[in-house]
């Protein structure tokens, strides 16, 4: 499989900001999501295309490295990349602030795939992870 | 009926809190929602309760007035107070900061009861509006 | 004045939406404040602007009708408009499903203006209804 | 020093819930947050008390393992402990479900101390790390 990879752009919010005038650490996991939604739907494999399937997708693993902050009005390029997808599926995350290009943090989320009586499947299924291989479509970049 | 009431204790965390060192307004609706299902749950009329009756229950209007500000580690009596189940739902909210007894904000909801297949069911159901009758269960409050 | 009004496109992320598989109705505020930004941004009157000139902007009372749902992966255009600025500041909002054109939302928000010792300046000062004049620039759009 | 721990009891709301029927896997990080707040608190060593001392205190690492879900309704024990205060703050957490005592979720935050101008101070500093030793308070539990 090739590194499956896409970017989303996120312009930071007055909300998403703590007393300290930078991004609160806890809303990165909404901008990894983000990231890994739209990387996901390239391989027609977001939340709703597991459903069909029978699949559910739960995050059973997550970690974040805060480098530098994010402020009101920077705007975050987000990066995920599909690193593993055979025993299970792993995604790992950088930010970076698009003005500037400094690195803001680095990340990773681990998923499960369960069917509908919530076995663990392992490895991925197999329907799953030919989706990765269907095709050699560009980066998804919004 | 009485007006059925139910008051929360909510210690305020930092990450409610934005860059003015206030509570960011936009976190009121949670208040406001705790305190709801508070009150609906003494009267069996939570979510899953709602659900298993086979209604839905969406919030079809909301507003708050913002009297003063609350801040980190401040502890929000959130007050909700059911002002009329016949036609629709509504619902209003009271919220006290707990050591200086100063008000912090009002607001209010309407709520509509939908069937499963999302059809507007005007009056309430009786089988809804029984259930604040059902009792003159005292106030709720944790 | 004319009209100033601003419309944001903003993808719905899964995070935003609740067990009913809707937007959960308190990140409606959330919406609203990323285009009323991006409105008052246009007319360098942020949180950023508005500090450095020694003023206090805080949401005074906010309201939301809910017409219709949003569902993970639907895209919202989000429009605000500022409705008063000379006793205080009224700003509109209206949502609109963007592959459909259905009316989702509409809402509005006030705003007092305050100095740095929280003293209510009424009417709005010049300075800032000023820059609301200073040209006919189109509106922002994203 | 003792293993400083503190335990926090939260009742899961409505909009902490996605489309699963589960707490989103990002609202971890703010339950996280209130348990260590609570502790640290303890020890007069919370955000103000690190302001007032001159320092920022930002979470520069933070994991999460996911082990069983919590729903709507379900009341979460947050237990946070401090494992490490002398080259840099760990924090240590689990979160078990009340009724049945199954484990939910582990996780940890890294903290680093700076002063005022940015720089990262390294060991912590002998006013913080003589707050955890000052006494052998109990544990704190609301």
């Amino acid at each position: 499989m090739n590194l499956a990879t896409a970017t989303v752009r996120h312009e930071i919010p007055f909300h998403d900001v703590d007393a300290m005038r930078v991004v609160w650490h806890g809303n990165y996991a909404r901008y990894f999501e983000i990231a890994r939604c739209h990387l996901l739907r390239h391989f027609d494999l977001d939340y709703h295309d597991m459903e069909a399937m029978g699949y559910l997708f739960p995050v059973i693993r997550m970690d974040c490295r805060y480098v530098s902050p994010l402020r009101f009005g920077d705007v975050a390029l987000v990066t995920a990349t599909v690193v593993e997808a055979e025993f299970k599926m792993s995604i790992r995350y950088r930010i970076v602030e698009e003005k500037t290009g400094r690195k803001v943090a680095t990340g990773s989320t681990e998923h499960a795939v369960l069917d509908g009586d919530f076995n663990l499947l392992m490895p991925v299924p197999l329907e799953i992870r030919e989706r990765f291989h269907k095709g050699d479509k560009p980066s998804a970049s919004p």
